[in-house]
């Protein structure tokens, strides 16, 4: 369906959602609507306290809606919100507890208006977990929490992350390294190239995506002098990707992956563990990072940095990442319906 | 003392090795010499077999030389070569262990030449070790059997790589990524610290440097959330280098360490194993890796990629690592006498 074709249906807006009312979040989605039209950003309803965005930017134009559709109309001259209020006053730089509530409420209210269908995906703002496990949020982190919401098993999602044309997956992310090749399985490598082979195709509009997988020792091992878990591990894990139709290869030395030519090989990479995908992407693109929940029936990014609490307020906090996550789930919602 | 004023011992070429006959290090030093005057090379010196530059270039004008200072009159029109000779003649592409005997002189020859201070420091062809175990070669590695020639234990040396304006130092290098946990130690990091705190004074010519250490966890360990190899042994080696005068900051979280701004506050990283180096030198710039060898006490670079046997005589393989490698050990020669 091209674009001129567009029905009502495709008119919908992104929810972004307010994160941590007292880190840098609200400022940048406020920034970000005010530079609108330079940057050609397609419509988005803030879900959140329209408090947060005044503290951090006073005048900002908001007009409050009661529907997503409303947006469209409204964002040419006012930044849409649908409301979640706080319980006390928002101090920027400052945790409190007691506007946890209001966080996680306008996570649940974003989730579910895109598991309803009425926003195109969710972009999350940054949360400060701790000040949060006081209003029920149980996760380990934010995307656990949303694959709750969308009644999923934890492990159901898997993290990529992408910057300019990298696109990485790690397939074991916040622990040690000394735990690595002992959590690392071929059912956790099969699990997130079967997810990212499907999200390639349905969210990003590859048709036929190819998988790079990098093995977990140096030289990916070279033949077992330096580990055996490419052939005890990785190899099995591609086999069986193969056996499933994924265009995958490797495992593959990890330091001959990243460079320009090589990145032109594929579409996404499966890394074993967090340190080999994350260094490469944000060595070429420290600014720009994205993450993006694959696996989850709803579409979902957020900027790939925290709340940057000592910078609320500041102007300082920088805007490429909240603008790249907004992009890219702009980008992914159109794939998907087109 | 500035360069107008260079005495003669100033005027000493380069020592560059032959490296395996059969892959592509004579074909790269030939094509180099082609095109020094476009590439303002400084005179180097060809030590090894004439025949091999001649399989690869076969109207390559060459003359034999029996003392290194010759070669700085003869490098503007022809190769200075001190032969080394093959014992059978070679075969491109293909391996020939008997004249591994002739591998193994070249990189003595050199070696020595450097010792005595007839050579201003040696750049070496990649080798391959399989072939060489018959000519005597009993050392793990090119570098080992250098310290070795060097009288240095095994362990002297340090391993640095080098491309654009990054300068990486691991402090594992060929092992399994399972035993890197177990086999680093604080005292390991100390010596790479103070090897490379003293070769970036002594060889690059940098009065006071910066070093930066890498975590090895995710996040450089959270605080201990994500592993404890950061306080059990990279905090005290920052502690004991800082009690030595070293200027060095870390752990730092490996994800954040290379990009631009980031490179900019430091002269060297010391990483914890091979791939969070080579990753990042590799990704930043494919092709003009260098590998320095520290802590001996002759100047040492070598390309970062091996003998490429399929390549050879092809006119393919690329020249940019080779030229790099005798581009910074100029560099070093002169940043070490000025």
């Amino acid at each position: 369906m091209s674009d001129n074709q567009a029905p009502q249906s495709d008119m919908r807006p992104l929810a972004v959602t307010m994160g941590e009312p007292a880190g840098v979040g609200p400022e940048l989605i406020a920034r970000l609507w005010q530079q609108r039209e330079a940057l050609e950003l397609s419509p988005f309803l803030y879900v959140g306290a329209a408090e947060a965005l005044q503290a951090a930017i006073p005048d900002l134009p908001l007009q409050s809606v009661s529907d997503p559709g409303e947006a469209y109309e409204i964002f040419p001259y006012a930044l849409p919100v649908m409301e979640v209020s706080l319980a006390v006053p928002v101090t920027l730089g400052e945790l409190n507890p007691a506007n946890g509530a209001a966080v996680v409420g306008s996570i649940d209210l974003a989730c579910d208006l895109a598991l309803k269908g009425a926003v195109s995906g969710v972009v999350t703002g940054p949360i400060h977990k701790a000040a949060l496990y006081k209003a029920g949020f149980a996760a380990p982190g934010h995307t656990e929490y949303l694959a709750r919401r969308c009644n999923m098993p934890d492990t159901s999602s898997v993290m990529m992350l992408a910057a300019q044309d990298l696109r990485v997956v790690p397939v074991t992310i916040h622990i040690a390294l000394k735990d690595v090749p002992k959590k690392l399985t071929a059912d956790a490598i099969i699990h997130a190239g079967m997810v990212t082979h499907h999200d390639l195709k349905a969210r990003f509009g590859i048709e036929k995506p190819r998988i790079a997988v990098a093995g977990l020792n140096p030289h990916a091992g070279e033949d077992g002098a330096m580990g055996m878990e490419e052939a005890t591990h990785i190899t099995p894990a591609i086999w069986a990707l193969r056996d499933e139709g994924v265009d995958v290869t490797g495992p593959l030395p990890a330091d001959t992956l990243f460079h320009a030519e090589a990145r032109a090989r594929y579409d996404a990479v499966l890394c074993m563990y967090h340190d080999q995908a994350l260094i490469p992407v944000k060595t070429l693109d420290f600014w720009s990072g994205v993450n993006i929940t694959l696996g989850l029936p709803i579409i979902r990014t957020s900027p790939d940095h925290g709340t940057a609490l000592p910078l609320a307020g500041t102007g300082e906090a920088r805007t490429e990442s909240m603008l790249a996550a907004i992009r890219t789930a702009t980008d992914m919602a159109r794939k998907a319906s087109s």
